[in-house]
């Protein structure tokens, strides 16, 4: 008989569960991108809320209400929906707020902007745009490397990223530079499934990660999960669960990421404990 | 026959330099607290120049000339020489003048000041006597983790330590607050005498650190030699060597704090030279 254990911190965030409950009371509003990165959840406010999610801006066409999602969206983005007169609902998790204001007013200061993250991520886009000047997002130390600043530097991180890594792009920095004003913009409840998970980890067999694949902390819990458990997957939904991952197996962890909702959580457990 | 080699940086940094041309050319005058960490060299420039050296403000008396040590003094002991009207020759080295400019401006603005140093050195003294509200120095996390400080914090070093035990000190407080703006004000010459140490202590039987016991940087110098240089010696003249410290060894490194000068440092090489 297998084991099956939640980690002690798992799914929703405060800022998730604060924009679904926007989304619920925005009925027929559209949301700019997707409201979260979790593909299920989504598809569950368009057929209970009838809230409908577009790729970007130019498919406004007559769209009265718009949902700002939770990672935020460029300042130019924001400019041309008031522009429209369309209504503007803001679901932009207030941790992706902070980020956002501490760019447009050092770099209005005439800090140079570094931020920690993903340049590619929705988060990371929109906190960019408001910088005044170029922001310069990286990855790694060895990106840092190949850049010139002024003496004057402030770092954010996108909310999602993990401590270990900002930190050794803060130490390069402060090792060569005059001023570095490090505001640690990483969110907590990513702190919390970070630890419980890889608590977890180490004492698993195996472990399921439920979250969506595009999903920034979803995938850091699973690199996280990777290094004290080899047999680590992750899984969008009960359906990608394959009977022979569980062959020899007798502890079972499982953790979802930031934008997971329970429901999908249930029916994950479910369908392991019949395994 | 043994090899005696000099470090590739070594001796005095710019502060101390520009401190003794000022005091050469400021006969008769008095410093407060002993100039540079050497206590050859005040004698030098007491006896050649009749510089003297007060131990503190209380022994002023009718003093006309007050010279400021390279490490600088406590503001209101700068005040006090103000308001008793004596000519003041600032020879504090600019790169002290710098924390406790920003100590002032940033407990200003409402940061809460931390220093990484020797809360009995006069330069973190005097640097902290710039913070108008509580500085706390540190020197280990293990300092900070008894702290609460509020979410903006400043950090400044004394300009004389190892950049790695600064970064521990910043790491922790990062991970723990919200914003910490780091200035990295430890001088590029105590960094280029560090490794040109470290680089000779590696390839040395012997190794002999010259300076003040009572200098900060000195004191560095000679627990960076003894990590990899097990007979690493600190000696403050050529008086105290030992001729049994170099039995049976071949390669000799020779280094000295900021504060000595060329004429000990050779003396030292010449008595070496005779073994």
């Amino acid at each position: 008989m297998m084991e099956v254990r939640l980690a002690r911190h798992y799914g929703f965030c405060f800022g998730v569960k604060r924009a679904i409950q926007i989304a619920q009371n925005s009925k027929n509003a559209s949301t700019i991108g997707p409201l979260i990165h979790n593909n299920e959840e989504i598809k569950r406010l368009n057929s209970d809320f009838n809230v409908k999610t577009l790729h970007s801006i130019d498919e406004l066409n007559d769209t009265k209400k718009a949902i700002i999602r939770t990672h935020g969206i460029p300042k130019g983005d924001l400019k041309y929906l008031k522009k429209k007169g369309v209504d503007i609902i803001d679901a932009t998790c207030p941790f992706v707020t902070k980020p956002q204001q501490i760019c447009e007013q050092m770099s209005d200061e005439g800090y140079d902007i570094v931020i920690f993250g993903d340049k590619n991520h929705p988060e990371v886009k929109g906190v960019a745009s408001y910088s005044q000047t170029k922001a310069y997002v990286v990855l790694s130390v060895e990106d840092v490397k190949d850049l010139k600043f002024s003496s004057k530097i402030a770092v954010v991180s996108q909310t999602t990223r993990k401590i270990e890594e900002f930190l050794q792009i803060t130490n390069y920095l402060v090792t060569h530079y005059k001023e570095v004003r490090v505001f640690n913009t990483i969110c907590n409840a990513t702190f919390d499934n970070q630890n419980a998970a890889k608590q977890l980890a180490q004492n698993s067999d195996i472990m399921i990660v439920i979250g969506g694949k595009n999903s920034s902390n979803t995938k850091q819990l699973h690199s996280i999960c990777e290094e004290f458990c080899k047999d680590s997957f992750l899984i969008e939904s009960e359906k990608e669960i394959k009977n022979e991952w569980f062959k020899n197996k007798k502890r079972c962890g499982v953790t979802a990421g930031a934008s997971t909702p329970d429901w999908i959580i249930q029916k994950v457990i479910g369908k392991i404990n019949k395994i």
